[in-house]
């Protein structure tokens, strides 16, 4: 292996490692030398590639950044065939079966929520939450909103609800299983699209197995 | 001051204390000579009322359930004139506030989520969820439900929406305002409620300085 390619790898399982144990034991509580040992590399090659563990935490949150922006980004050539909301449907489920199966990304969006670590990295429920409110604004454009939704409220929910669904799931799968997402969307879309498209969105996503 | 009195102002105070040290810092990181300190009290004391820090978690839970038995028992008599989904609505309003000002409300409610905790008290977010499902299932039978809407699926909306207005205000307090709370009413209401009753209900609650 070429001395380059072997650094990326390190750098990696440095960074899953400490996904994992910010994930289980807290920014605050999970020491580097455990993160270190969990990856199987030297405490001196962490130090090699992270100077602190704010930089770890950086580094966990950029990576599920970039997890973020491929969720966000998926629906980009479905774009004109289904719609906005469709695709913040599609969206919504990624993210959440990110939450369950994806420790980075879980890792990520909590490192914005935890004090001691703040200025470690963007916050990502913001991030999130910017994109829902574009796209909801999207729908608007496009007519696909019903009339009486405010694209802002309607994102206002979602976001809530799926930050819900996260915290909850911490606690209780059920609650990241793709069953209880549907219902959600199933019981708010009447509500939320245009009655013309109605019948064309697809609560469970239309991208189920992807991702 | 009696004895007995003294005694109950010192556990009070400890439980107090703790409240505010578990959501500060965690259960795992909390000390408990930090928590006597901060109640004033000596380490002796605490250990008198306490025998372990599972012991405090415990009656912080204990006490968060207390507050919760309050904010969903408020409505108790209002019950046959607004209905069901206005006592909701209003415990909603309540909970929010608790968790924006009452710490030992908030810290009861986290404990359930932190594993080291675990056993410490009851889920209170279980609780709330339990409620909640028999509110709607009291609004079905009321009549006061929209016919094609599940009780199941609108409580399971509602207890995810709260939680995530809980998660997020963590961070950033805007999402424990009563305004943002009042937009996802308004802009679920008109799914969830038989439209004969909408007119009635108010979005931002009925007893907004209350509680």
């Amino acid at each position: 292996m070429a001395r380059q390619e072997r650094a990326v790898r390190t750098r990696n399982a440095l960074i899953e490692s400490a996904a994992e144990l910010f994930d289980r034991d807290g920014f605050e509580t999970a020491s580097l030398s455990t993160i270190s040992a969990r990856a199987g590399v030297s405490n001196g090659a962490l130090h090699f590639h992270f100077a602190s563990k704010a930089a770890l935490a950086a580094a966990v949150c950029e990576a599920a950044a970039q997890r973020l922006g491929r969720i966000t980004g998926e629906g980009g050539e479905q774009e004109q065939a289904d719609g906005a909301l469709q695709i913040l449907i599609d969206a919504s489920h990624a993210l959440l079966r990110g939450f369950s199966h994806d420790v980075v990304l879980r890792a990520g969006f909590d490192l914005g929520d935890s004090p001691e670590s703040t200025g470690a990295g963007e916050d990502l429920h913001r991030r999130w939450q910017g994109w829902v409110e574009a796209v909801f604004a999207q729908a608007d454009r496009e007519g696909t909103l019903a009339d009486d939704v405010s694209a802002q409220d309607a994102a206002l929910a979602v976001v809530a609800a799926v930050a819900g669904f996260e915290a909850l799931g911490g606690q209780d799968p059920q609650w990241l299983s793709p069953a209880s997402l549907t219902r959600f969307w199933g019981l708010l879309l009447p509500r939320l699209a245009e009655e013309s498209v109605l019948d064309r969105l697809v609560a469970s996503g239309t991208a189920a197995e992807a991702g």
